[in-house]
């Protein structure tokens, strides 16, 4: 599959139903996955095979376009009451990301303005192609304001998968990344692997390739002796959620990099839309931490890695304080220190106002 | 296999032959492998079936006794050059830990102050054993220094493996997780699973497990999250190589938990035998890291997690500057900041003496 600017992980099909990538199978495999049932796009956020903030955000609001066709509703208020069955079983899919509950409250505040149960069908489904339209477009944006942030000749670490992969197309570190890489900006990416579920090394690796950008996969406990080599000129990462104050959380070992990049005075970047800022929570502090299976640690592709059975921690994300922050790069613009003003800001002109 | 105080990963039999664990085997397979030849110990201190600083040193210095024992020389200049051939194979390796050649080094002069090749054989053998009894004597020495800095009731960290199974028994930074546990002044242990070869994982848990210890096994990079969290008092790690002063080479990963460390305000201890320090290199940036197979990145016990051949590094180690490091505990006591006076002195005292 060539990578080109316009991959997108997802669609939605003319004939009322939803194609995605299962991303668990890459890059051993290109599995694409035709559904109609909502339910099954849930499963799929729930087991990774759709992930990324900005892209579970996408799917769930496809996932309620499916379930807006497939409901038997005849009146506004059963399709309503249908539609929002749905809405809470996705949302209960994953806790962290806020793109999630956004994308979600965006189409059910669409329909509401609806009465015809007919019209609403239509309303649902054409607001998240919105949804995915203007993620994309949000992206490129990112992209546009984050490559002038780097040097030129920059060589540049990212972590997990904030790409096309993660996104409705593009990428948003992976974004950044691909605009300095068009520029002429960029000379290397760094790719951390990301345990336990290895993100970078099977999906963003993949995505680098295709697009023809120079790599290297390094283990995430290397970052900091590539830090230490002079290998690196800045970090860009994405967000699952970013506090009103600018802390973020984003994939477990983030919080790591935002250190280690302040010990040896290299910038590190936050790249995402405004969709994933929450302006609800204040600090970090309130974001809500996924704790995923322990098996995802004990095991890799289900090779045991580990003595059966022992206890193991696999929380999915963590909280880099704002501080650590050099700029969080949006759809809407470049947000600097103080977080509080400058993101709230960026929220009024960005897709979030949308929601 | 009991775990008891006295287990040793490496054993010297009576019939002149070696009998070492295959760690690579493990969890999943307790394999001993009896062998007689020299070229079979340095291939598996290349494969990591022998692993650990110290244990490598141990080894090593046990491949001269095979070697001291194989050799057809009968006049003692043939011989001490046949045992030279063996020992510059087994330094080559492995260039991090100095371990290593420290033991070579101290079974070659050994071996100077003799004439009789008989004699010669005999004082190979026993130097070997002394350094292995030495190794024994200095963990349990280092584990009665290092458990009083742990508060009660400490929850340690540790990274890798620095347990018997990296030493010739009880450990260096398990033997002071060891000591506390005696003394009833652990409560808890969060072991790293240590990507890329999983030595926590493999290792560190299946030690830990026997022993009894309550611990969690953890990816890498969830070990900050762990710290802001409260649920660390204090991590301790091994060495592979400490300079003059200070600075400390260990596997990779080992400088992220210093910096996260000092930014979490935990102190981060280095457990280690004087046979470890190298005064004659002044700081970190003299110390050679091994950079090993790409292939150790791209695959999980041979289970390809990247797409196939892309661009990997696998630097096996990192150096944590010395002003990092709260104190580094020794068989001859414990040594702080300014470590170019503390680590003189304490190899003054210790086994690094007899070299």
């Amino acid at each position: 599959m060539p990578m080109k600017d316009l991959f997108t992980p997802i669609k939605w099909l003319p004939e009322g139903k939803v194609c995605f990538l299962e991303q668990t199978r890459l890059p051993r495999e290109e599995v694409w996955v035709e559904t109609s049932d909502c339910a099954r796009i849930a499963d799929a956020i729930e087991r990774l095979a759709i992930r990324g903030a900005p892209l579970i955000g996408i799917a769930a609001a496809y996932g309620l376009a499916l379930a807006a066709l497939s409901t038997q509703a005849t009146d506004y208020e059963s399709f309503r009451s249908d539609l929002l069955k749905s809405a809470v079983r996705l949302r209960s899919t994953r806790p962290t990301a806020v793109n999630l509950g956004w994308a979600l409250d965006r189409v059910m505040r669409a329909v509401d303005g609806v009465r015809d149960v007919s019209d609403a069908r239509e309303v649902t489904i054409r607001t998240a192609q919105a949804i995915h339209q203007d993620d994309i477009g949000a992206c490129r944006r990112i992209g546009e304001y984050g490559a002038p942030l780097l040097p030129a000749g920059a060589r540049v670490m990212t972590h997990c998968n904030a790409g096309a992969l993660a996104t409705g197309g593009y990428g948003t570190a992976l974004g950044v990344i691909r605009s300095a890489w068009k520029a002429g900006r960029l000379k290397h990416v760094l790719a951390n692997e990301t345990r336990p579920l290895l993100q970078g090394a099977r999906l963003t690796a993949w995505e680098l390739r295709e697009e023809g950008i120079p790599f290297t996969l390094i283990p995430d406990s290397a970052a900091g002796l590539m830090m230490q080599r002079g290998k690196v000129d800045a970090v860009v990462t994405g967000a699952d959620r970013i506090a009103a104050n600018g802390d973020t959380a984003n994939k477990v070992g983030t919080y790591h990099l935002a250190v280690l990049s302040q010990a040896n005075r290299i910038p590190f970047y936050i790249a995402a839309p405004t969709s994933t800022v929450d302006l609800s929570i204040a600090s970090g502090a309130g974001i809500p931490i996924e704790e995923r299976s322990p098996s995802e640690v004990r095991e890799v592709h289900g090779v045991p890695v580990a003595p059966d059975g022992v206890d193991a921690a696999n929380p999915a994300f963590d909280v880099t304080p704002g501080e650590y922050i050099a700029a969080i790069v949006t759809e809407a613009g470049v947000g600097r220190a103080p977080y509080g003003e400058s993101l709230r800001s960026l929220c009024q002109r960005g897709v979030a106002a949308h929601a």
